[in-house]
């Protein structure tokens, strides 16, 4: 049975200033906690119902994990999802290493991408086109949110990112080109992409700032043939994505 | 000021039964009135904050549109949104009217499209992409439902749908081609598209339904370069319609 002291300490995460200063976030739902525990992260405990605890209990075994049994209800209380009858994880984060793309990398710049559930579909995306870094200004959404953990549908377990000041980055980084996402950019259809380089995709409302504009060497554009005023930040990442791996193949 | 039975009568259409009795629906939040002002939808009353009436006084007049005045306080209690300084429209549904694609125009089939944000999402792609018409199967989202109305941005305004047997539909309409989202498609990098036809996306966990899958003439998949299991079906609709309107071009 999870002591008051856990339960504390399971809910304080679900605050960035505690997952900060413990340096732990959550994880749950039965997909997520099975994706976590395959992974290279270090788990502190995981919280599992008798049914998903008999189910995966290789997984935990095999890392000698910490396991607490608990009633959905319990999983509900102390963790942020409205519905969860598997488990919850409580995971060490990684330290907030330097990233830099290879030469043949595509590699992510997001600046200020501010709301979780978009950066969680990014990471998906992310993953599902082969790209393994990302690189988030300081003001983008906190990657251990549960709101991104669980938008990313397991995919932050195969994605590294790096948190920094962006602009810094790029004045810095070597030669490979730098593209960004802009409404008056060049053609996506048309464009010729390099074999590797930097995609910048902008905030929600406003976005490239002008400081990182400045080391963008080329912007894009996806084309529109209707009226909508814009696309979702997701959905444009996912269509330029899209875009530079059809070109490359 | 709003009277009681016209706060019973707004917060009633939260729900798709009264929707469906009163033949209304709601359309919150700046932007999305505006727009609504500016369709050829019928408007029953707005609700609006006095600055937001003060500078959008000529879209209501225009129709001698009936307005009351109130407070952000009472546009959060009477709808759905949990900030709106603005505005609140009570709008008439359309009838539903049978949709059928002309020779060269791509419309849109939804298979059972659970989310309302995932529905709210395709009518913004829709809209992106030029795509004017949208078929959905009894079992999707309402469209009137005021999360799908908002996730749309606006679009709603835009695109014209029909919900209605699709199985039946199929069954019925010409010689035009019918693409499915499949996960062993023909890769769309590499697929000919032809200048018309229709789009089946399936529902978020369980795909196209076999009877449905009956009449597709050609099952299309977007080639996966990582790990993700799969994309979120807003998503793959993008990069569908990203690649078909990049080949006609």
């Amino acid at each position: 049975m999870l002591s008051k002291n856990q339960i504390k300490y399971i809910q304080s995460l679900h605050q960035k200033k505690y997952r900060q200063q413990h340096g732990a976030f959550l994880v749950e739902g039965a997909k997520s906690v099975q994706e976590v525990l395959q992974s290279n992260f270090e788990i502190e405990l995981v919280v599992a119902t008798e049914v998903f605890y008999k189910e995966n209990v290789r997984l935990t075994d095999h890392q000698r994990t910490p396991v607490e049994i608990a009633s959905p209800a319990d999983l509900e209380r102390i963790g942020t999802l409205e519905s969860n009858n598997a488990a919850l994880a409580v995971v060490r984060t990684k330290q907030n290493r330097p990233l830099v793309a290879d030469p043949e990398e595509i590699v992510l710049i997001l600046d200020d991408i501010r709301d979780p559930g978009n950066l969680g579909t990014i990471l998906r995306i992310a993953d599902w086109y082969g790209i393994r870094k990302i690189l988030c200004s300081e003001t983008t959404a906190d990657v251990y949110n549960p709101k991104v953990i669980s938008a990313s549908k397991g995919s932050f377990t195969r994605v590294s990112w790096w948190y920094g000041d962006i602009v810094q980055f790029l004045a810095q980084q070597p030669n490979l080109p730098v593209y960004g996402a802009f409404l008056d950019g060049e053609d996506v259809h048309t464009l010729s992409f390099g074999s590797g380089g930097y995609l910048v995709m902008g905030n929600e409302s406003n976005g490239i700032r002008p400081e990182v504009e400045a080391f963008v060497t080329q912007k894009v554009t996806i084309p529109r043939y209707g009226e909508a005023e814009s696309l979702n930040v997701g959905i444009a990442t996912a269509v330029l994505l899209d875009n530079w791996r059809r070109e490359l193949t």
